[in-house]
């Protein structure tokens, strides 16, 4: 009988959890990891506390799911800039403490894992997982598997290039498709917007607390009717709609599940990312994908890295 | 013993080979396709073809590439422009000739194919194929398969979006990557800005003959230090390292090949392709992929579908 535990290992803490066989969380304990700590004694600790979670039980599987590069076929963290970790070889770490398989995995990769397998139907078989946030992450199922890529990189689809010239992302880069969807960059936005006068229910809040613009905010005055704010989504659905235009291209996946914060837009976002979709990208494998927002997927991190 | 047939089937003629099992044309044969074609009438024709060919033999593998929107799962042609055929079950019709297996495949998918067996080295299974010619096609192999997506549309990268409103595509949408890498886009730019006066080698011919003005010619100019010449294998490079950029995020591949006419231009566009990745895209994944252009593939597509 196995014995499943995943981690979703962060720069504030570790989520632990023990996941039965038909992918519901047993039980689940937080480890603080207080940002760059040292990777044995953390390690050592979330040992300590995956003993205590199982009662007496061996693991026979722990996946963790890490946000930075990773090498995933060597268990290795070669950069985690969060818990400022560089060529840590922490599978050899955890297999020190439990005899078990043990796959270390980025943490976006583990949850699209998690939500594949959780939320998509039997039949999917080609799935891709868009994480719209702070930033804007991914995972990629091809033929009912993880798609890593030749580094484990493979599933950055906050990075593709939405307008060459385009607004300065974090990367260094710009006109990434991070830079039209993600939550500072859109507040960014309507902040400076606003502050030059831009006409919009938004205004008496904004003046009140410019802190108060928040992407919830954006979404209820386009719920309202507000022009501005409605604006502002139909530009996050046309850069979804180009980027995944081109995801339909090159991977005629059957669907694309959206999760995170900005995801919650719901229609705001679906209605024009599929006007963009529909005008421009080729109607058979336009029609033959399903765009969905996923359902709550609180867990799905730490339970995506317990099924790796 | 197995006896592989292949056939490139194009709206002027189908190039049929046997293939045998270390991937090379035992004898090969054409059968004039004449331009639309009757589906049933053709297949008798290519029958005999065959039987004349293989001598005797019975074919045990068929597998056939057409240019067009096909379900090759079902095996049916949904719409062949070429061969002005739409929802014809070629699949049928062949083993109504031949009991054996039948395979009808995309023209660039079994290209790819064909390019992957022969060309690619045996530890790459992450390998993207494009065919930059008149228009710019694809095919993309996985996990050491080729990926076919929910409808058989996968690795259409020609469409991919460089610049939303740029040129006007063929496909009626704008700023396509075909726009920017197709031959008859290049040469029809460079006429335009020729007949307004561009400075260049190439005035003398282009006013002698405008019509010597071929991607050939292009690249010949730059290869003689032409900077008006040079600028425009620039822009197909540019074009290129932007699709490409998106194609390393999101598939993280070992190997990309570039087949077709205007490949052939080598490091006029390997060189600012690599600039702009280089500038652009994340250094693990960028570093670990190769890009070449394919060894002289003539019989690729023919021997692509050999081995499907």
């Amino acid at each position: 009988m196995s014995v499943r535990v995943g981690i979703d290992l962060g720069g504030t803490s570790a989520k632990i959890a023990w996941v039965s066989p038909s992918k519901k969380i047993l039980k689940d304990v937080s480890v603080s990891t207080g940002g760059f700590p040292d990777a044995k004694a953390l390690v050592k600790k979330m040992a300590e506390a995956i003993r205590e979670m199982l009662k007496g039980k061996k693991p026979t599987h722990i996946g963790v799911g890490v946000a930075g590069d990773i090498d995933s076929k060597a268990g290795v963290i070669r950069i985690s800039p969060n818990l400022g970790w560089k060529n840590l070889g922490l599978k050899k770490l955890i297999q020190a403490e439990f005899k078990c398989a043990v796959i270390v995995e980025n943490d976006a990769n583990a949850a699209a894992w998690g939500l594949y397998k959780i939320q998509a139907p039997a039949n999917a078989t080609d799935v891709i997982v868009m994480t719209l946030g702070t930033g804007v992450g991914g995972g990629i199922i091809i033929d009912g598997k993880l798609h890593r890529g030749a580094t484990g990189s493979a599933g950055e689809v906050g990075h593709m290039n939405i307008e060459e010239n385009g607004h300065l992302c974090n990367c260094g880069n710009r006109g990434c498709l991070e830079t039209y969807v993600g939550g500072p960059h859109l507040v960014k936005r309507a902040k400076a917007a606003l502050s030059s006068g831009q006409k919009s229910s938004l205004q008496d809040a904004f003046k009140a607390d410019p802190d108060s613009i928040t992407p919830l905010l954006l979404a209820r005055a386009a719920d309202a009717g507000d022009a501005f704010a409605l604006s502002i989504w139909a530009g996050v659905g046309r850069a979804l709609g180009l980027a995944i235009g081109d995801l339909v291209y090159v991977l005629n996946p059957q669907m694309i599940y959206f999760t995170g914060g900005i995801a919650q837009a719901g229609d705001l976002i679906l209605k024009p990312l599929w006007e963009t979709l529909e005008k421009r990208t080729f109607k058979t494998p336009v029609h033959a994908v399903k765009i969905k927002v996923a359902k709550n997927a609180a867990h799905i991190g730490v339970i995506g890295a317990s099924l790796l």
